[in-house]
């Protein structure tokens, strides 16, 4: 086991992240944090004047701030970009590869026949079985499972208490935080004349794509036949439930507690809020946005780039306000 | 550890499960699968025209349909059934009994007092803790917790990094998926004058009966002072939560993310959507269907076989969408 | 590994929750039960009249009750409170800390830096990384993973495969249940003019603080550069998801499902019902009371102590009412 670090100069992190910076470009820096806690070595974010005055106060080596900043003296390096939050996010992600651990806890349990890329991380009481295979400098944290012929590609990283059942496909850059369920068997059933159920096969797969990152206590379920998918870039917030054949849409955030129920289709760079229910074999077409707590029908189709919808049923959001204020309006009538 | 495996002829299958069976009845079959990977011996499912088509160019050994496909010619064995999603249903359940492993792996610590079944499967790292009996032929996948004096009966299926907390009783059949956590300490607390919250005693007991299927990071509560109950042949879905002394009667179905609170009561052949909140000490009495997001409120008693209830408060399904139409109406008048 | 048990006289129970004992004080009881399960030493809660005479029945040794059992005649001990629900789980609290197992099992790995105190318990399976601080008598239960410089202070209990991430903090007398996430990387994300997400730095922490109870499979994630914070004395129930920088102050109670999101502050004695949603950098003051599934809005302030609020958007409960009678009015207007 080991820990790498590095650091860059502050004229590096410019480069990397695209501002303008002033002062000491050969200042040396290796990671983010908060300007209460800030060391020599770390990158602070000033989002406004106070927080400015503060960072440049701090033990910080370097400042990341808006244009707002531009004429602030100081003899500290500054570096002000257009939009500071994305790029203070970015450099943060160019120190986060940075830092991880190599090798794998005595007491994880590897088949034999996984295939385990270099500069890994298995933790502790980890299970990997028969035939998964195991990209270049991904982690795995302690005491998750990783079932059988699963395929977890390149710096994925992929936190305690997990379960991936077999036959799950991540790509490359897949964060999967701990206590998540990856490819649990969907709920589909078949009724009998006695009024009992009987489960459909639920023998598909789930398959997520590059830079998909998943929160915590989440589950994704596995196809029925067919597949689960969540493509390219897609974030999906805690205790998110996706059903089976579900597929997901390239760059859509959906917030915590939103539940998908099966076969339905989120287009890319849709916004769904939390506590979200999607129905079963709805649409949600590309880039539509849906209010939190907000509910689509059954075989439904929304449609709309920017198009805000909420309430349920979901109906546009002006359309709903209407009908909140005529309610309201409604009852001071009756009060006259 | 052994993987155990077996395959039954065509004919065997429509006996089993009751459709007509046309061409080859000795074909060997031992699997079901989608039609795209299906391979020789694997039975798959065909649910319309275009798809049966696809089956009787794939690779499978035998392909379910409905009375649709009656007429199709074909060298491929055929089966028709009347209801073939639930044929195909039974068909899977037949096999996927028979794929397990047997054993107890190294890493798991199972208590001398335990009695353990014959052809169980106890997986890594799991913990098996003084006086739980676990029935024959039941599993537990990696990692999972089984507290004091927890009865499992036969054939159940403990997915990983499940906890199932002290005295909990499962029957036969039950299939528990990954993250769920079984037996927790409900919510029930005493205000004192300073406005802090004592927990009131949770030290009754969760019982759940035979045939019950839970999905993956569900929680169900104990009992306060009696026992929380889930009768034979209920399925929740994934992240359904069960609060304490809660009683579920038997087929009943719920969909992800519902949560259930203390003391309600949920009649047999309820139907309940996704998303719906329970209020403490109601009542869904039996056949009730309660649709996606709704609100049952705290001591309520919903009644009728059938009938349909959505919205919070949760009333009958016409008289909800008569109020959404007056709404909208109310809007457009407005606007004229 | 030892179990440490005690009892007590009746009196001495008597003296701990305040009531007025009738009969033998000098009776021993060492733990409380149902009265159906009641065995010799035990105390159990009779709530009415019914259930006071089958506790008068049952084998127990000490019955608690109200007021209204005041007259009742018997030859067992019987402790009469003014709020015997709250005197029970006092009582309940003076037993459950006696009962704990102490020591850790072979199959834990705590690190060599990790400061362990006295009678504690660590369970198999569990992960103690560097630096993590456990105070004395707190338990954690197998296969949790405690991340590194985590602290965790005086007679805490820790349920099974529970995930603490790195720096958080814990009081005295936290209780987290089985399957929760603490710590956990918070949703949000920078969006570039590609429309790709990228992560805006989570380096914040975690703190909790004395006497916080949150249930199972809950979410609680750590601030982006700030702190989350959950005050003393609050209660979560199961499922409960608490995003970044959310402040939660003291005695406040939230029930299953509920969703907070980022940077909201929720008010000391507040009361949230079930599946409530929360929204960003919203404010719900001092005493507010939340009904189930209500929604309150992005940086929308509620205030009003003991004021109920209902619906999405939430508002006062009495408005609410009158909108949905008006509502059901408009319906029958239209059916005359």
């Amino acid at each position: 086991m080991s820990t790498q670090t590095s650091t860059r100069s502050a004229r590096d992190v410019a480069l990397h992240c695209g501002g303008v910076l002033r002062g000491d470009g050969a200042a040396r820096v290796g990671g983010v944090s908060s300007i209460e806690s800030a060391n020599e070595g770390d990158v602070v974010f000033a989002a406004d004047d106070a927080r400015l005055k503060k960072a440049l106060e701090s033990r910080a080596s370097l400042v990341m701030t808006g244009e707002f900043g531009a004429n602030v003296q100081s003899s500290k390096p500054i570096l002000i970009a257009s939009d500071p939050k994305l790029a203070f996010a970015r450099v943060a992600a160019l120190f986060s590869r940075a830092e991880r651990r190599v090798g794998h806890d005595e007491s994880a349990q590897i088949h034999l026949s996984a295939k385990v890329g270099e500069e890994t991380w298995i933790g502790p009481g980890v299970v990997v079985e028969n035939g998964v295979g195991i990209g270049n400098r991904s982690s795995i944290e302690a005491n998750s499972v990783v079932g059988a012929d699963t395929v977890i590609g390149e710096d994925c990283r992929i936190g305690p208490n997990v379960t991936i059942h077999p036959g799950t496909k991540l790509g490359n850059r897949v964060v999967v935080q701990a206590g998540t369920v990856l490819g649990s068997t969907g709920f589909g059933y078949a009724r009998d004349n006695a009024g009992h159920y009987h489960l459909f096969p639920q023998v598909g797969r789930l398959i997520i794509e590059d830079d998909v990152e998943i929160g915590a206590n989440c589950t994704v379920d596995r196809g029925a036949l067919d597949a689960t998918v969540i493509r390219r870039g897609t974030k999906l917030d805690n205790m998110v439930h996706v059903g089976h054949n579900v597929e997901i849409g390239e760059d859509v955030v959906i917030a915590a507690q939103t539940g998908i129920s099966g076969s339905a289709r989120i287009g890319s760079g849709a916004i769904v809020g939390g506590q979200v229910g999607i129905g079963e074999h709805s649409e949600v077409k590309e880039g539509v946005i849906l209010g939190g707590q907000s509910g689509v029908l059954n075989k439904k189709v929304l449609r709309g780039k920017g198009i805000v919808f909420w309430g349920t049923p979901a109906r546009p959001l002006k359309d709903y306000l209407k009908e909140l204020a005529a309610l309201s309006r409604l009852t001071r009538k009756k009060e006259e």
